[in-house]
């Protein structure tokens, strides 16, 4: 591996944290070259919904290849994306009663959410973002701005501007409504938070620490949304396309965001892909005003077409999903209960769920316990102190519940005997 | 096509100027839905290097994905990166003497700006980035603020701040070396330019127009740059990967930038995949300070590293652009001269040329005049006045000529009788 | 007054709420050209603490100007200038313990939160500053920045940046302490509120609603500055000069800021003249850093060095204020309760305090009511919903009552008959 | 002066060059307190036009005081702010065939500043404002993006935006008209620069070191504005007020700006006063938009109406100013040849003229040779390289030539013996 001490960047993190040479894929489980197989907790970061190289979007995918079909053809119409305009609008959009066109972006979350905000802000003609306390929505400059992140934020080099920070659900504490602040703050015409264009929020922050706003907050905010005429956009890059067990991470609470924001799983095979879903008389591009190179990702049409298909025409898929993170919920929870001394918490929603362990150095002696286990599995929050499953949906229950064994024995482990805990271990389990 | 019509964003762009239904593509050409075959001189605006679908490319891709390798692992270490990496390293760096650490950053040139100036800017603790007349760089925040045209910079909403605009090479007049210039603003402490981080370039600015810098002029600026602690980042996403006649555009002029983006061509096939190189010093990055879920497409280094072998083992592929670019250079030229009435002006380097129509409304009468003859061609510039070849680098030279001389009659037609043209005509040429 | 109408700028605000031509003005009254007399509860708007052209300070005054004493000197050192030093040090600066660096900024006190937010940006080479909601700090870019209020936000024409804003004590209601708020805020490392460089703080707010903070609350921002390292600065520039009963609004609190700025009473005699005190480790200033033709107002040296001598040798004049505090005070709240149904209250402290009437049009016909009866108020607050007192410090009990007296008369009337009174009255009682 | 070291911040300046304690003045002459006289050749930066202490304005300024006139009135409409709008508009508008409307900001020059590009960026619904290679505006935020210098600029602690920087007149070149730049950059919609709101220029430099346009090139820049809609600023702050020979200092150019700002020398007796000359239908300020405390400095009022009518009534004081500028300018000029070798410049315009040196060390020690002479004078420029006369405008011309002379022997002295000179002399000519 020395090629990569010599000329990848410092940059690299995961690859730190799980220093193998990895080459194949299946399903829920990763393997290196060593022959090790290694069940991932870890899902691409919400990329993997559908597992790794999943079957029967690799058929279609390969078919497509194999046929010539366009690779790359700008923003030029092709069979394959109106395939995928055409399924994404009869199995997804109409069943839900939502009505939105919806823009290729290039095929990154983050330049999503740029196209997102500079939608907006040309629709409203103002500037202000409202964005919350651990958000975190990319880090190019104007999703940087959004994100919360200091480590991130502190790349810029420059001034993050154009944002206004309000607490998320729960950050003053469990009895406040944090909506209230923000509507007193828009109502008031001293508060010094100019009227924004519109308010950006994960209904579950994924690199925030995986803090799930509660079903009523999110419609206090649509409410306080509408009423100072404030677009509400839901950025569902991480929690949407079934993480937290519908295809958007909204639909439970009953709303209906003026903008989405899509990426991650929408592929469902790890291609890059990002959409932006808009209200129409928010569809107020000229042409190409917000463009790249490889805004058509025609093979990710391919697979998400056939993921759509698949997994979307009913909810039986769903329905696993729920069952699956009920099950990871009470797992965690007698984790936390069993080991926690009342301190650890659970937390989440669906299949994106946490184990809260206050402090980051022992949830990173957690997550290096459990890869010396088999599993891969990472930490997120503003001090990497939650333990988080990003499982791939698909994952069977034996899996998953082995998983969440790996998960408890880990902390078991680090918790009992925190200072004998050798720092790096030369066994690994061998595949099969 | 109504669904396009339906829900899909205003913001498209190609495909309002090519209005068909497109399915497959081979080398140098594309083909709708009703057989029809195009000559492609768009080339994917110069992300198609090698052509449509490469035949060895496809069966190193095709390959690997039945091989289940890994399709999206973050920034885990994969063997399709090590390879990428060695190849790289073997094949381009190590014989251009260049020693470069590789960022892998999201799969999308503008990503590859935004880390690009990150980078400059927290290294030397600067803000400010010089940025040219009619350059373009991308349009999320960051890269956008670099970027000159006001139809992409007037969709921000925002301030576009932290860049300082300086002339390009010639635009103050051929005598005028604009370098000179530079260097007074940063010699002069009253100048109001504040010493920039770095400055950023392009040796030929495609979206601006076509303009391609003199050797002279890019050595001036390195000169300048070091003279000033300045850092000389070249974007070579459009310009790189062949498109000039050799691998990076700057080699001709003998300059080893601090900074090189490359995305486009890239993976050789059409896939998302963009990186930054950077002198090892320069690589202050912290672990996933820039980050971004498909900054390591596995797929792309598989057929990146096809593409290297293939055509970067030794000069005869950059000879042959070379030649073909001899080939475009003459002939439009011969075009100017006939038709321009000496308004029109030939410009560019290598395969990276264009026809300068001064008028925007004739280059655009021109281009589709064009795809009438079953050519598809787009403009470029300020008011997209300079009809463009992008073409894929491995034309043949028939097709070569069959373009160009498409694009003479295509000039002929509508210089002789602008009036007379319908706006558009139902024939078209059937593929094969 | 043709000419106003013809050539002052719409700009205008308080001549069109006391639409007279005023050519005198003595004490706590002001005279117009029809002899009319004036009651002044808006006292320059916190300028004229004591009085208009107070005759101790008139009589200092007229002899440097006859004497040829340097009127203007830049920064040049001159005997005025000393004189002022010395008295502010052995008279303020010292029977108070503080130990602070005294910089002349541009004669408006805007340009001393310039200069003291400048300052604090470059010793802690952090960027964001911390304002509270319904904050007023000046309307210059930097100042405005800092400011709540949108009709004042609005004009900037720009985006203001660089400043996080934070509710204000009581913002959040009355259980709330919003200090613990901004401690987790700076606490937590994925908050989105950068690390910042000072919070910025009026202890009453003026133009804001006449807010005052309690003690309790301004020695918690006190500490959870000293916690995170931030600096404290106090904008004393309306609650300051005696304002509240002391020299200093801070004082009460027994807090120390890092930074205090100072303008308006400052010089006694409505002069300008604006100076930030600096705990000495901040003055890292390089000569001319920040400057500003009229920065050494010396003509305002010599009232101010009069003005502390004669009300600040000892403590009498202080508690004098207080004293006539205590009686606004319980006035302000005989008329809320009789008058306010439950609505109305009575805030601020010392001579500072407002009558909310929670509704602007209300208070806005109290105070035009009040103009009828030759009381010379305003209002302030988001919505001019403050009826606020700031009369001259040296005002005489007899006429201090009789000013309330008018407040009650006029609440009366409004809240009586708010449909018959007239708008404009032709009526009024001649001066004498 | 114990009490300066002590306690006065360092960003002292002009004291740091003079050291001596000053207390009176009179006429073109400083006083220190041990009966030193001083000639004063930097005449208040240029805001004593007029002399110090001038008898006339003097007078006037007693009797306002004596009777007790309005001191502090904010913007109330008084008797001394009406005769000095109608005079202003008598005498100086009028005639001069201009129509403003008259706003008055804080009484600082970038305050003025401030209040002008809001009022051009409200006005147009633009942010960006072309500024010059060395201008000089001010140092709060706002007026500090449009400054050059970077000693000033890098005070700020944060970014300086909205602003382009554009080369000054000769920038580029005695041959190079820089508003054929400034129009290819409007023209070009891919120029990066964005359209801006307005151009703000000096038609001297002061501060960035007594560069004077032409007026071909300002009437050039004046149709450059006109042809694409932007309005034209003129900053008359330290040129206008008679300094150039006229009133205002575009009037010989012919122009006439949309807006005008002026301060320094308009009370004209170092009182702070600043305006904004609008053209009418740009005065769109809403009531209170823009305020500040001392926006009606009525002793200022006195003092400027007293000027105006004393100097202004007719062309007489302009028509000696212009003969003494060019006594000045001969005379440098007659240095520049003398002592010179060919590198030393003259530069100017009216008394408002230059000694480029080239070398700050050089200029530095000329000034210091002539205040041991008895000579008060200054450096500017971006290296401090440029000796420049600021002396009042009432100078008797014998007491011009002896400065002058002044000027020319420590030129002489420091060029002679560059190396003997002591760095500080003990001696100082008694005054008288």
């Amino acid at each position: 591996m020395k090629i990569f001490e010599e000329i990848e960047s410092e940059v690299q993190s995961y690859a730190r944290a799980f220093p193998r040479l990895f080459h194949k894929a299946e399903g829920e489980f990763l393997y290196d070259t060593d022959g090790n197989q290694y069940l991932d907790f870890l899902g691409g970061a919400g990329t993997l919904n559908y597992g790794h190289n999943n079957p029967i979007l690799k058929k279609a995918l390969m078919a497509y290849i194999e046929d010539n079909g366009i690779t790359h053809g700008l923003d030029l119409h092709t069979d394959a994306k109106r395939e995928f305009l055409e399924t994404l609008n009869e199995k997804i959009l109409k069943p839900r009663d939502l009505e939105y066109m919806v823009q290729f972006t290039g095929p990154t979350g983050t330049n999503a959410v740029e196209a997102a905000i500079k939608v907006a802000r040309n629709c409203t003609g103002r500037e202000n973002i409202i964005a919350f306390t651990n958000g975190f929505h990319g880090v190019s400059l104007g999703s940087l701005a959004l994100t919360g992140n200091s480590h991130h934020r502190g790349a810029a080099g420059v001034s993050l501007n154009g944002v206004s920070r309000v607490p998320y659900d729960g950050y003053l504490g469990e009895d406040i409504d944090t909506t209230a602040y923000l509507d007193k703050l828009l109502s008031d015409s001293s508060s010094g938070v100019d009227h924004p264009a519109a308010v950006i929020v994960e209904t579950v922050q994924g690199e925030g620490g995986i803090n799930a706003a509660s079903m009523e907050w999110l419609r206090n905010l649509d409410a306080v949304c509408k009423q100072h005429d404030v677009l509400l956009i839901v950025d569902d890059i991480q929690a949407g396309c079934g993480r937290t067990g519908r295809f958007f991470s909204f639909e439970e609470a009953g709303i209906k965001p003026d903008i989405v924001t899509l990426s991650k799983s929408l592929s469902g095979y790890g291609l890059p892909l990002a959409v932006v879903l808009l209200r129409p008389e928010l569809d107020q591009w000229r042409p190409g005003e917000h463009n790249g190179t490889f805004r058509g990702n025609n093979m990710a049409f391919v697979t998400a077409t056939t993921a759509i298909n698949e997994f979307w025409s009913d909810d039986t898929f769903a329905a696993q999903v729920r069952a699956k993170g009920q099950i990871i919920e009470e797992h965690l929870g007698r984790i936390a209960d069993k080991y926690g001394e009342g301190n650890f918490t659970c937390r989440g929603r669906g299949m994106m769920q946490g184990l809260n362990c206050v402090n980051g150095e022992i949830a990173g002696k957690i997550t290096k316990a459990a890869f010396r286990r088999g599993l891969i599995i990472e930490t997120s929050g503003a001090d990497d102190h939650v333990v988080k499953t990003l499982c791939p949906l698909i994952i069977s229950e034996d899996n998953l519940r082995a998983g969440l064994k790996i998960v408890e024995d880990s902390v078991a482990e680090v918790l009992a005997k925190v200072d004998e805990v050798p720092e790096e271990r030369d066994f690994f389990e061998a595949a099969e």
